[in-house]
């Protein structure tokens, strides 16, 4: 009864066989991406964030994009010959400033949209002005005016939905508008996190320019694939996670309080870092997940 | 059993009832409004428009807006200190020219988006890029290069439909892409009657800078109020049409014999124009219609 | 920028816009409309109801006729001689009246709905027999038998429901029967209110052979254009409405008490009445209307 | 194994398990029940034959009413004074004629929906003019004009198909309107006949006073159980059918011409005359059917 | 007005009027069958119980059957050798048991399917492991390892719901399995008992073969038609019904308590016994029914 | 920008980014599955096929199972004592032999639908006889009776259609009847393929104890990936193909020729087969399919 074949098609089939317990997990499930960072400037790894969405698209999940402009931005406000300034670190926002942005993440939102049509599926790239998508405030940081920044009050997902039911791609970019109409820049990482908890996504996945959670950032090896969010604050309060970490964990940790099941943090510079987290045992990352959830999937690194 | 009654109410209740067999006939069609021109410049006018095509999407008709840039792309072109060729008259359409052309049809876009929303509607603006909305190809006037300018070769009119059955208004700016994903730049008025014949739209309105076209243009009482096919072409080949006019008039013509049943050339700069060529017996403007059809609502003004 | 236009033009534009908002807000909602009195028999008055009656529909409401026989059935009565008794101002009505009134009844909506349907909708006319649409009981005024004369004890309002989905217009006349089947007149203002409110109806609007409620009979300017639910109680305590108006505001506040949001007193004597009421800031009657609701739209007249 | 039980039992099993094959058959089927004559006169008859009705519906057929008024008109007629005259044996009908048939067809009409409804099924009686079921045209026969007599000129069975997707049962009295809305007088049959062919019926059941066709009219022994459309038109020829029926047969050529299945000529004063034609073996009335259908179900009598 | 017709006809017509009610009132019900007993072994009664279970499903009902072996399994026990050893008058089902057992029922399954097929309906036969139908546990009885028997602990019958939705006839063997996916036999009665109760039937009939529950069993007209539960246990408590009857009662009282309305004991041995209890006045076996519930329909035989 | 990944996970992400393309091209594509041989007999094997079948459902393809019954046939029918004759090598099958097939393969069925379900799907087990679908008429070679072997003459696959269409996973032996009722035994492969055809499946696959076809069957690397059925019938003129591939590739043949795309002759022996057909480039086995499609995907071995 045995029949020769070779071993690359029994680490084939081992692949294929690895990733139907998730396939089968996380059918008609949604998973909002968080995409910006470096990961937008290598046409490569763009490509493969973009094969990646397709894929999981093509395999039953509902993904949806939303994402920031990366360098271009900078590019283009020098172009205009817009100035910005900075109050505590935080940039101030004004009319010429909030234009270019806004300008910007259109033409990127277009160049996503183009590439995963040329994969085959229908994709819609929105900002949070269309559907009334995202209603915003004004931010007012120690009451100091920045400008046109604003953070979110209210979602109305319907439109991201319907776009779902349609069975299209949404692909979102994060400007939104108060009660009155006016646009304002959002935090592309916030917008994520508010866009998923409108619409209990599944998952939220953060594509950084980082490789994941550590217990000792100088040791590779100490990667926690996963982690409760009680875990998560203690590794806060102890301070063993970095700076930079903080508020992206922070946002994490408030998403799945509102909901979601599970927040990655990818390193978005792994080619098909998607896929893997998602599709395979160990998973490239750092899940972060609900205390009541079960560590089901991934085992220590 | 008489009941006096003042002169006003017995004027808006005629206003209202003039407008009833209307109402009833193009309940659930399509019209395209190709909005541009001067009557983008004007805040009033721009409200004005809005506020029609929010009023025609609630008594049932369904709207789809076509826009351009106005004046911001010539603004932005400065403030990016891009320099624009010509050839022939034509502009030429560097990568530059394309990204700010794009960038600020975006930006127009959601401001269009954001009006409507104020006044109740769900509006979603999308490039041509959306959706496979409009494919092109690259234009060579004289087998000449002249850039980024291309040509409709076929519309999906599949997202404009699923947009309008989720009862949203679409709002769409005239970029498209080619069949290897490359952005081109379209005449508006082209996308227009692209997107009005792909959706077998009953209506296609223009909003221009004239008030229509006259027998005799320098006497303003021979404004036609409603035009046959045939008849248009008479006009154009005796001379008799002034010479921005018949490109326009030619656009129209095609629309109608691609199964557009209606097309309206209307001046974009008086108040309400849409709601008072559609919902009136004079009309304001000229409507080019088929042959086969019936000059049914409109006397010579 | 400017155009010149005639106040003609701009006037009617205006119309229609004001009547923006409210076709807006009355969109898909029920309205009852009580159709007796004067207003049956003028055949100008007759026209211009269904004209606006249609339109209402055609707008997008969802409009139900409830109709009385007017002069018809005297006259009727009159030629098959049959005598009608009162006891303290109530008809009494044996079995050969209730026939009568029935059979003019159903001639008198077989003509409402041929006018309708001259008018392009498709209109279904009822009693309350059908569907089991109106089931009642015998009224016995202090304890005396009257005959054929019932009140509504249940409403099934689906037979309503289904015309409505089926887009098609309902048009009902006050016969009911008991529950073995025995066929009752009804008062047509009940029948109304009872319907209105077994399909929480938006809007119940009687049309009457007055012009709406006033502070003071006497001066024509006193007209109360809205009023809220226990202000109409206080008008009624303090005895400052007519006693022929009693019973029928009694009647409008028991609706708004049964979940209709707004009664309207119209002057059915006003060509187009119900559209002036419904789409133009002022109105002309008087609405009562939830005292948890907002006076939103008429300003005193 | 064998079980004594008595004859009775026996026979009633075989009743239902003879019905057997015809409620499959006629599942979903329609069929178009023209009720008048003596069978309106004798309350028992009247309550089996809608007892029957409710029957066919209940087994999944969707059976439609077509009904006269009988000898209510008549008695109206007198009590109104209204006179008639006669022209070749045709009633003359003026407007006051014409007034009173149409009521007293509404008062029949509401009398059987009660019957009906009170059997539990949802009915809902309409004349020939809601939702535009009969369009008539005046009839002038010899060029003579004898009033509001019309012939269905057109037919839209758009609301009876709705009223039975609704699964209510349509109760219709044969008055019409033409073009302008005027109301006329359709006989009986015909109307039926028409409704029959527009729904395209599997069946078309007359209710007579005369028990079928026979071969001997004086032999009852020779009574005809199915019948070919050739065969008709034969006994037609040769004068083997006596005077009245022939209008009669001639009716059932011609909507078998037109698609309807199969029609039923029977004895209206036979108690549940529909059922037992229907769903027994035998049947007890003429059935006139289609040259090219099988005589499926009745051996001659 | 008198037609003279046989005392045939009249009695057939009032067999069909008799059974109307009937239908009316169970018209969309779910009744679940066991069939079982001597009534499989006889040809005529086999085809009388599937003829009659079509009629059942044509008149508007939605029959089920769950079904036994019968004598198939001893014969095919025989064949292939299979030894029975019993425990405490439970019979020990090794897996060679087993497997016999699963695969004649497969087999008279099968002829079940192909019966019903013949009529004119489509049935699918399937086991309770077919989608997830029948979940269950080893039985223990006294502690003692009695092989392959199962109970039923969970039914999911969504499988069955979506047949009947697709207008199919079910019809199941009563081999369910545990969670580890091995196969185990059920009780007929058990599983039967089981399904109706998850589907919550209307009724649930056995056919056994006893004609019924006998106040005397000696006294053959002491068969009782309708039992109320309380009545049911205490004719138990009190001695009243002879040994074999009482687990089948039991099983009747522990579904009615779970929801179903209605279950009879039927005669299996008279032909078309589920017709005649359920379309006649009288019946033929015994209904136990809801303390809640009215004696409705039968008098005492 | 480069980040140091593992060659493991590489090839992970290679292998899933592989897989896209035809996940994309065969979702909601019907996939036949012939399952029989010796793939049936080793447990693994057996595991890893339905684990197959079960992944391609959940990545939106519609697998149908046909399966044999091994082995299993010939134990029980040593065990049953049932001898079988030949006739120029046709098993004659008389009563008994057909009675243990259909049993023997109604357990198989069932094995396999609760190994389906463990892995999570729901799995539904029919014959041909179940739904009316398979029609089969007695096979005469040369005049000779052979017994109950029957050949398909009509495929009903509305049952098969629900199935898919209800979300579950049929699984089918071949067993069907004739217009009498009476059951057949078919060829597997020849029901599969009447399967296919009915249902207009995109592939149909064959698992087979033959590593597929080759040019050189004593030189294993001539094996023929991709094979046109032009090609496929000169390999046979040819003398080409070994004698028992014939019959085979005949009836891969004749099901592209009746509306299936592409027939797949698979080595059941090799772990996840199906797998590594359709998901990878190169395939393992031979594809046979319709001249005009084109040989896209995979390059001979």
């Amino acid at each position: 009864m045995n029949v020769n074949v070779s071993q690359e098609i029994i680490d084939k089939a081992s692949v294929l066989v690895e990733a139907l317990p998730y396939i089968q997990r996380f059918n008609g499930k949604i998973i909002v991406v968080k995409y910006g960072g470096s990961a937008m400037a290598d046409p490569e790894l763009k490509a493969s964030i973009i094969e990646d969405i397709v894929l999981l698209k093509l395999v039953g999940m509902k993904p949806v994009i939303v994402h920031g402009g990366g360098k271009e931005i900078t590019k283009w406000m020098k172009k205009t010959g817009t100035e910005t300034e900075f109050y505590n670190g935080l940039r101030i926002t004004d009319k010429d400033t909030l234009d270019v942005a806004e300008m910007v993440l259109a033409k990127v939102n277009k160049e996503l949209v183009s590439m995963a049509e040329l994969l085959g599926v229908k994709a819609i790239g929105i900002s949070g002005k269309d559907g009334n998508l995202l209603t915003v405030k004004k931010v007012m940081p120690d009451g100091k005016d920045i400008g046109y920044v604003g953070e979110v009050t209210d979602v109305d997902p319907s439109i991201i939905e319907k776009i779902l039911d349609d069975d299209m791609l949404p692909v979102i970019y994060p400007i939104g508008k108060d009660e009155n109409g006016i646009g304002y820049n959002i935090n592309g990482d916030h917008a994520a996190s508010a866009v998923a908890k409108a619409l209990k996504a599944s998952k939220l996945a953060f594509l950084t320019d980082t490789d994941g959670v550590y217990l000792d950032p100088d040791d590779r090896s100490t990667l926690i694939s996963e982690l409760y969010v009680s875990e998560a604050r203690e590794l806060i309060e102890n301070g063993n996670v970095n700076g930079g970490m903080i508020p992206k964990i922070r946002n994490c940790i408030n998403a799945i309080e509102n909901g979601v099941d599970r927040v990655h943090i990818l390193d978005g510079r792994i080619l098909h870092c998607l896929l893997l987290e998602i599709f395979t045992n160990k998973g490239i990352g750092t899940a972060i997940i609900n205390d009541d959830a079960e560590k089901f999937y991934k085992e220590q690194a």
